[in-house]
């Protein structure tokens, strides 16, 4: 997409050779991320929050608890800002100034509404199950009408949105080339460990290959 | 300190046994993170980006680029809301209901203030690539006069906060605990890969110590 086609307020202005506009650099990284930060305005003021969240098609939902006073603002329909940024290496540069970060960020406008019909909220959690661990919605008691009642669940259709990363090695100033100094990328990734079983599980039950084999979409991207 | 004498705008009111308001608790997250999301409100539209920064004493260090839009608009003083969260788990419970995530959040609250001065935004500087790579400022370049003058530091007196956590193993009803299904945790870390040098590195320098042991404080809690 042409920069002078995209809106304003979503214009990437700082190195706008890192933004993109493109849905699909968007999706992967919603797809990959775990948490959402999502910010919005009560009473003039900013806050921000971090919540569990999963893409479903062109929208996003948003997890927390139906009674809670952010569930009950955010369902009324203000504006919000949320972010998922993933964190893919320091970038460690000759110099100090263009030391950096490698990442992916997405920041995604727009306004929630809550998803209240028992069966969408229930297809709903399904999905953000499916997002976070893929197969584990066929193995976990699914939620009684009471625990969907309980359960706050925001859908987000994305009004708008912005992708910013950084990739590649660091970019020194020639002057600064034969500097003696190590230069180059120490890359991060969010790592699985071993799974841990629950020490009150009282069925042999084994570590499912889900988690045995746990992955995030596009990571080590 | 005693729920009742929190401000209101930062008492957590869900799960009010996850939240903490002592600074030691707030201070070893925001010394482990390396990415917290900044939100702020332009023109009634709420923003989150992601910044690198550091935490300096009581106030926060935030790392920009001196013309940028968004640094000048918080430089200008405008209430802001930053967050970082350490995500340390996927909670696996036998319900679906109960499944959840452990973490550690923080949440301040502040307005910014330009660091302007050479000196103060050199040493500001300084203890940002020592909370990103301990040791690094030794064997970085500094930066120039011109350098300092294009780089933007804001500076972020912690007025208030909150910290939100969970931890521990999954919690599911009593008639739940017999299902043959397995429950636990799968630890989530951000690791450290091998050091990647810069194809363009013209000097034999080995990997330094400090990237090679790489770990973030508290890492692993």
């Amino acid at each position: 997409m042409n920069d002078e086609a995209v809106e304003p307020y979503r214009r990437v202005r700082r190195h706008p050779e890192r933004a993109s506009y493109r849905a699909e650099d968007a999706y992967a990284i919603l797809d990959e991320g775990l948490v959402a930060h999502v910010a919005f305005t009560l009473d003039e003021r900013p806050f921000v929050v971090p919540m569990a969240y999963a893409r479903d098609g062109d929208r996003l939902l948003l997890h927390g608890a139906a009674g809670s006073r952010i569930c009950r603002r955010l369902a009324a329909g203000i504006p919000v800002s949320v972010a998922v940024t993933l964190l893919d290496a320091l970038v460690l540069a000759r110099s100090a100034f263009h030391h950096s970060m490698n990442y992916r960020s997405v920041v995604v406008f727009g306004r929630c509404s809550p998803v209240t019909d028992r069966e969408a909220k229930a297809a709903a959690l399904d999905r953000l199950m499916e997002h976070i661990v893929p197969g584990r919605s066929r193995d976990a008691r699914a939620g009684s009408d009471k625990e969907l009642d309980m359960t706050g669940l925001l859908g987000l259709p994305i009004e708008g949105f912005s992708v910013k990363a950084r990739g590649g090695p660091p970019v020194d100033d020639p002057e600064d080339m034969d500097l003696p100094c190590w230069a180059g990328l120490l890359p991060l990734s969010l790592a699985p460990g071993s799974p841990a079983p629950d020490p009150a599980m009282t069925v042999g039950a084994p570590v499912p290959e889900y988690l045995a084999r746990y992955r995030r979409p596009g990571a080590g991207g």
